[in-house]
């Protein structure tokens, strides 16, 4: 009895100590320092080596993709005057991160790089650029980072700018997509195309007022998301639409094809009472023919239901999306958005469309820049190869190198910085660990977990025999190569020598 | 004379519709728009595909160094919660760019890479790593951008964290250096190395009262942009140090030499009174060996006037500078900084050091993680690349496109669209002219201004015989290819197919 009482007075004397603990610990360190919140901000991540090895892979194809079209990279500063934002993202400009007025200019993180690439243009008076811009813009969204959605991301545009014949540089855009997501491998996938015309032409002859043409499409978006059932009852519920006018758009909207269903609906009784939806759909058929060169059909839909949401399209528009089959969710953290969004929101991964008017607005005489241009979906995609790579056997490597030197007896460090500055100088990948008598198992097992395929390693007899004993990590082989051939050896034994 | 009246009516008249034409520009467009300011922010500037072609170059360079020396990349987010810069930059932190609150926690664009870096450390317990980081930081400073410095700018920093045996991951810093600066082709250059520990024991030696060394260091480093004379000025009548202590720093800052000099000094009677002296001094010695070994010592001085401002250096620091026989203006914009100071500024293009301190300033246990790393000046490399590129009569490619196809009749862009997807599915970098009817000479034109070395030129005869007419745009020459060989043809004749 006695001991269990003086185990309960320890006890709750632990108990105090470890509330004491805690209480010290949120007030400070040990020294009495300010204790720093160590995290990054709301919705923004590091990224580590590992995250880069997959990132600068993705950026590697893209590039490459665009490099292939003959693109010239610009880039722009992070943040541009407020007021060149102002008014070009309608209700999302919420969203916008502004800068502190610390005195001077009103400044605010960009947005997107479409409305940077438009202000550089007009303010540089270009007419005629085909560019790429990677880079990050700034959201001030709520944040799902479990499904790759980040306040701070990258995008990835690549736009045609220039008064050309209709619907060639479109067609590369799409030519583009195709490319980019083939290569990356994500499974398969569909390209959707509409036109901003064809949406306004089929809202025309389905009775919807003029006025209504913006709120209307924006229901229409949902379409993704929301069964049709859905959609119509915000039509005509919440947006006032007659249920006659909403049921010929539904009947529009569930249309889809190729080449042959533009052809139908410029024969269809209603559609060609329109002449813009008859100007959309015979820009679509041209689109087709250009895209059956471009051997692209096979993944391009005609989609009457795609709306996108920005304002600035005048023409084409399109979006691409994996098939759901091949995606499962995007990372391995709990999945806290509502039930069944997943599915839908990770299928999109590029998406883009023709603005003939955006750069007009940067001019002072309103001087029109056609463009056309597209976004890939890179965060998306780093979401889905990460996924991919821990779900792989395969080790992803953070680094390149191709030897370690190494040494098996002590006291030679100077040998061992000698012989990699050989292999430095001749522009071998190497490393050589920061001890002076490291031990060979660790240097080895340096190089099993880095995946550094080849040891060079150093030994009195070695040094005496004028050779390097070079050692295959994966076979554990060892062979004596004479030091004058090394970097030859090396260049042979690794592929990717430079 | 009735003529000359009506002329001056006349000349009246238009000077009244130039000043309201000029109004009415101020005012706003044609269709009374508002008018932007069409400009990017104070201090910053957007990167045209010249500048892009440069910077990309410069980037390859100096990424290829670091690989080759089996560093890892990480990225950090371009805010940070306001508090990880707090109490980092001493003075300085009045540059930091605040963001707005607009709700939620308080963020600040980051200053430099290393404290992101030390806060990346402490927040994932990470005690290794090699790691390179090139990224775009921000400082409310007075830009001078005719001499490269902006207010956003990239870094490019290179750091070793761990525990190692002492100077081996410096010395390897400084061969990077040593690398960088001989591809990059900048013109001779100097490393001057010091270390923190000379500096204080110097001061200590010297009579500098303890809470005097910092201000003092601060004053020794204008050394490398004032005379000696007014140096010690500023520390006798400004900082109030005695004439006696100031002649004697005098005489040591007047030093430089190599393992030598830090041997003397090690002898010095007065030196070797200080411990602290004395460890820096002799990790020289063993800084200088292993630099011996990398064969860099024919740039790297001992330099004991150097003192980097950076409170966090503990021990070795240095600065790599272009000698100024060199080094022309870094801008054809007409200079406004003060007279003297551009010949000096411009000269440093590396610095860095070691900073056994930083992380454990993060951590919640003050648990430290030794770094040494090096940052180089890529903005002013970029200043003087470009000015190289300006001077040269070498043209600056800003696309890698291979071959453009083109066509001297009318009504082949069929065939013109079927040819590049030919070339472009077998990865050959290839355009076309996004025109039904091109004028052959637009086609040649648009490959002499971009730098296009092949064109691909199909006719009517061409299709029949089933070849393609390859012309080659320095030359001139003209063969005919068999269609099947043309990819081949095109690899064998541009030396970068891929």
């Amino acid at each position: 009895l006695i001991e269990q009482a003086a185990g309960q007075t320890e006890q709750s004397r632990k108990k105090k100590v470890a509330k004491l603990l805690e209480l010290k610990a949120r007030l400070g360190g040990d020294d009495g320092k300010h204790q720093f919140v160590l995290k990054t901000a709301k919705g923004t991540r590091d990224y580590n080596p590992k995250q880069m090895a997959i990132r600068e892979k993705v950026f590697n194809t893209i590039i490459s993709c665009f490099k292939r079209h003959g693109a010239e990279t610009i880039d722009t500063p992070v943040f541009e005057l407020k007021e060149t934002l102002t008014g070009k993202y309608g209700e999302d400009s919420k969203l916008i991160y502004d800068l502190k007025d610390q005195g001077g200019e009103l400044l605010s993180l960009r947005y997107d790089l479409t409305v940077p690439f438009a202000r550089y243009l007009a303010m540089n008076k270009i007419t005629n650029i085909k560019r790429y811009h990677i880079a990050k813009v700034y959201r001030r969204d709520n944040p799902a980072m479990t499904r790759g959605r980040y306040r701070e991301f990258y995008q990835c545009d690549f736009d045609i700018a220039g008064q050309y014949d209709a619907m060639i540089p479109d067609a590369e855009c799409l030519k583009i997509v195709y490319e980019i997501l083939s290569q990356l491998d994500l499974g398969d996938f569909r390209i959707k195309v509409n036109d901003r015309r064809i949406l306004d032409g089929m809202f025309a002859v389905c009775g919807v007022p003029d006025d209504k043409f913006r709120t209307i499409c924006s229901t229409v978006d949902k379409l993704d998301k929301m069964p049709w059932e859905d959609v119509k009852k915000e039509m005509v519920n919440e947006k006032g639409l007659s249920e006659e006018a909403a049921d010929q758009i539904g009947e529009y909207v569930s249309m889809q094809g190729g080449m042959d269903l533009a052809e139908r609906l410029l024969q269809d009784q209603k559609m060609s009472q329109s002449k813009q939806a008859c100007a959309g759909l015979s820009d679509i058929k041209l689109l087709f023919s250009y895209l059956q060169l471009f051997q692209v059909t096979d993944k391009v839909v005609f989609d009457l239901s795609l709306a996108r949401g920005l304002d600035y399209y005048t023409g084409i528009i399109y979006e691409a999306v994996l098939s759901q089959a091949g995606v499962a969710p995007v990372s391995t953290e709990a999945q806290n958005g509502p039930p069944g969004e997943e599915s839908v929101s990770v299928g999109s991964v590029a998406g883009g469309g023709r603005y003939d008017g955006l750069v007009g607005m940067f001019d002072p005489k309103g001087r029109k820049v056609p463009c056309v241009g597209v976004s890939i979906g890179i965060e998306r995609i780093f979401s889905i190869m990460e996924q991919k790579a821990e779900a792989s056997a395969e080790k992803v490597r953070t680094t390149e190198v191709q030897v370690m030197v190494a040494s098996a007896q002590k006291n030679l460090l100077e040998e061992r910085l000698k012989l990699v500055t050989e292999l430095w100088n001749a522009g071998i990948k190497a490393e050589v660990m920061y001890k002076k008598n490291p031990k060979l198992l660790s240097q080895l097992q340096h190089c099993e977990e880095s995946g550094i395929p080849l040891v060079a390693i150093l030994g009195e007899q070695e040094l005496k025999d004028g050779v390097v004993k070079l050692r295959v990590v994966a076979t554990r082989e060892e062979v004596d190569i004479c030091r004058a051939d090394l970097i030859e050896e090396v260049r042979r034994r690794t592929s990717d020598a430079s």
